[in-house]
């Protein structure tokens, strides 16, 4: 028989919020017994996720936590920090979806962040990307799950570097597309529909935070853009790469069948015919499935490199729930073993 | 221990053919033993429906049918007449998606298509859409599934039959948009993406065939106009209802919970603020949910309801696995039970 | 030599305020001598209006109105009526597009609006729907254009009253669509891009105040209700009518050629064969040209009606430009006399 | 008095050949004499292109040619070519834009497209982006108009040339965001509605055709990388640039300024708050005009350029006018001097 674990989500109504309600309503170990929202408490969850209509359960005021074995948080950035005493009292561990404890030391928080107020946290935390960094969550007190865009690029890269065609000193750059619920379920005149509809929009040309994580994690330092497009969820994100020496396809197939032939969640998409011969956020829309592949560039001895996943799925709250799982020793994919579906109009 | 069943599906690599397997991918009594297509024999399924990359199963020809427990067939309309034999040779439970088998009497479907060439099974088979006749289903060998235009009209209208609101003289429009799924998975000029995207188009202004399922099921004539819009799965439709004598709030309450009260699939919304104050397809995108609603026009005498559903789902696959499961006597809702995901870019 | 005249644009940074500026820019008669905005003063018009970057100009506050010879009121619904002296005094012609002028009884504005606080006003104006009234137009000092759905609504009936199909007792039920503008350039988590995208949303069940304006200068009584979809502009009438008697093909062509024949905005179009053969928003994006068509429905003694308009442009700034070419005897199709584009992402 | 001169259109019934017909039909100094289209033979250009129903013109068989003083031949890439002779008597200038004519050199050609048929003709045209050698254009009988994605790159990257930051041996990739009309008019299950809505495809990740363009035309050999994005008009080129030394924001704009502060159709967007503070196809849709801007990467010396145009306009049909005004000796912008509205749902 299964082991039944209770959960709570602290910033239940935005839209990982909703993600993690959705998947932890679904899913075999988890019982949801609260989820927080200052500005719908007392509202029903269905009332601002409209696919958990069917769910009977209220949004409560974050000030009033109760205890259960397992919680995520999924507040503004900055939010955690301030609470994580009270987040770490209502729970053994605590999943977190910001950026507050994603690296661990306090000089690169600050600089590309805007100072720590607990940066003893910064340490402690264990960064979750389970393709990455599977070993280090069993028993997680806190983890921090990782960003989407950082996610989506290290996916990508990450068997180039276990295949050694990668080692940190090259030249990548990373240009990368993505959906309108990366800014959240606040409303804004850039995100509106009116003004937001169809755009290619350089959203954040240089500095994005998310190069920070990828640093860190993948030892890389990268030329990194990011564009709006007209899609929801979707982070898609292609990297250039100028190896040292040449690579061929068949490099590039055994480096990526060594990193991902055994995960549950990775598939590699590259050539092969029909409409979708690569990664595509449409493929794997409402999942926590990622799809990685490449292509080579003989003249320029580049190497294209595609990542594609679900910015809310794979990118936050599939990856948060993933995370658990393995922190509390359950399977890894429960809760997380459904399809998306095709065709669908838009991520 | 739950029983185990053999399905085929004939078409699979249409829109629904690839929903069907989708669906029965995720059921926890079937197991797919075959998907037939003409044009993608020998690829595997993830070809062409890139959600299903992970199932090991190639297409094979139509020629070539095995023996299953239920046999899902998704040809164009035409085709399953001419093949019926086979079909139910096959078979001993046969679940069609086309219009082939929809109606019951010859002169009617002679009035709406082109000429049956084996009336007899019209009378036969049984039309499925549950929530109106589920007491047809067990033990049925010829399962007719409903359409999603008159599926989602009906879903709508009963209520107000169920409690007496109408009684079939009274004035119905009706007037539908749908998502460009409902033309099928082939190419057209109409149909591309250039020519189609961000559409008000009317594409059935009178005469759409579905006015016949919704007259024969639920004895009315209704005026029927049906538009496509930007969107790729969805029906909504909108039913602009004048009865003969007043009806109040209460009374459509009354009615919508006395219909739908006990319905696993079926979710009344109506007003209750927030922005999803009304049926939306949006809302139940890749699900078997149906939503229905209404408002009440009090200078005119109108009643205007609202119902959305996923035409790919509770309007076909999802609608003939769940007739599959009544005749098959499983769980009702064996393999639908999952949850839509929230936002989504365009249903 | 063309006459030169001064406009002046209240509300310039808002949605119809943009094309105003657009439309006034690229008109032969008129200089733009002010622009003003309350959010935006000493902002450029292009730093709010991207497309219109080229122009040097700059929003002022609405406090320091200028003397034009006409000048353009496009302010939020009850802003209008508040400073009507101030812009009767800075301009001889005023037109305005909101609906604080458009209807002519005090009652009737009570019993759809909020209570007017200048009623006498409600009689002197003009309201512009110059396919319908521009004989009232040449002269007047106070116009009120008329509204986007209601425009939409009038010109696909008109043609039925002008040929006495309708004599404005009959059954009419008008089902529009519309896009994301007609909302305005204010943010909302409604209107919000992950919210919106992709919906049909029913946003004016019943009880939308445009069918006051229908109701007016149409004599008719509609059933009237709103469905928002995925487009930013474009307001979609479909009208099914239910004539006292038979109407055969030729009668509605007699109808809509003798209405519109000779009007250099109006485009029948009906049948026909190809991808477009009704109106569409898409084919009328950016223009102030409106298209209507129909069919009949046999079996049901129903008309159906299409009616497609740009609701910036024929449902409100184009259709401003147009009432004020012809108060001031200008050229009726001064400045509007361009073709949209083909294709289109989205309208 | 303005001069008037007749033109042709060969493959009227393309998208681009839709564009030439707008812009032809707007133009003051063209009258449009013929439109071919094989499959069209006989229909209204309304048929196809709906905003031009108001035009009073029939598609001919190509077959038929008439003489014209220009003659705009938008086929498919390869077909030119094969009737190039007959194009010229016809006509004393030609305008082509497919992909036939533009490279200088039959060694080239043949090393990315498949043969030329007539190479002589290679070195005879003139390519055509008029910010980049109008000079060349005036009087030539043979005009290739650049193909999109090139124009959009070399507009970018441009001013970076004359203003030696880049000499042609730096690294550059190029990164672009394409629509769906650069797959052409035709129907394929890839741009259909429900399989391209919404995506970010690979549709081009190495090997793209324009490279061979860039590499001629502005001497340098890029890593260059297309994208399918949803939406049906504009080429949103990002260039990732490695200069040898340091450049500053003052160097960028000096540059910008100095290469087209003068240009009628180009606007330099970089940074200056508000939604719209980079190119994006969405501002320029339409119209000629041409987007660039850029921003600076401090820590990895990286340039980031932007570049926006409608690939039908600047990039193609918009391109051809400008090049055959410039030809012909009239006014640069004569019937390109029009502005795109705002907002729009979708390029």
């Amino acid at each position: 028989m299964s082991e039944q674990l209770t959960a709570g989500v602290v910033g239940g109504s935005g839209f990982t919020g909703g993600e993690l309600l959705r998947l932890l309503d679904g899913h075999p170990n988890f019982e949801v017994a609260q989820a927080t929202s200052r500005s719908y408490e007392r509202k029903t969850v269905g009332h601002v996720h409209p696919n958990l209509r069917h769910l009977d359960l209220r949004f409560t005021s974050p000030a009033d936590l109760e205890s259960v074995d397992v919680l995520f948080t999924a507040t503004p950035h900055g939010v955690s920090m301030e609470h994580i005493d009270a987040f770490q009292d209502a729970a053994d561990t605590v999943v977190d979806l910001s950026a507050d404890f994603r690296l661990s030391e306090e000089t690169q928080y600050d600089e590309w962040y805007d100072g720590h107020i607990c940066p003893e946290y910064l340490e402690k935390s264990e960064y979750a990307l389970p393709e990455l960094n599977r070993e280090n969550l069993p028993g997680a007190d806190l983890i921090a799950a990782g960003g989407c865009n950082a996610t989506a690029t290290i996916l990508g890269l990450k068997p180039l570097f276990d295949a050694d065609i990668l080692s940190g000193d090259e030249q990548v750059v990373v240009d990368v597309k993505v959906g309108s619920s990366e800014g959240g379920a606040g409303a804004s005149k850039a995100s509106s529909h009116a003004e937001r509809s169809g755009i290619v929009r350089p959203y954040a040309p240089t500095g994005h935070r998310h190069e920070a994580e990828i640093e860190e994690y993948l030892g890389l330092s990268v030329s990194f853009t990011v564009h709006a497009v007209d899609m929801v969820r979707g982070a898609a994100a292609t990297c250039h790469v100028f190896p040292d020496g040449p690579v061929s396809k068949g490099d590039m197939w055994k480096a990526f069948r060594g990193s991902y032939g055994d995960e549950p969640f990775m598939r590699t998409v590259a050539g092969g015919g029909g409409v979708y011969r690569y990664p595509e956020p449409k493929s794997v829309a409402g999942t926590n499935f990622g799809e990685v592949g490449f292509e080579i560039d003989p003249t320029n001895r580049r190497l294209v490199v595609f990542s594609a996943i679900d910015n809310m799925m794979k990118g936050s709250a599939g990856q948060a729930v993933h995370a658990a799982n393995i922190a509390l020793g359950l399977e890894e994919t429960a809760g997380l073993d459904f399809t998306g579906y095709h065709p669908i109009g838009s991520p």
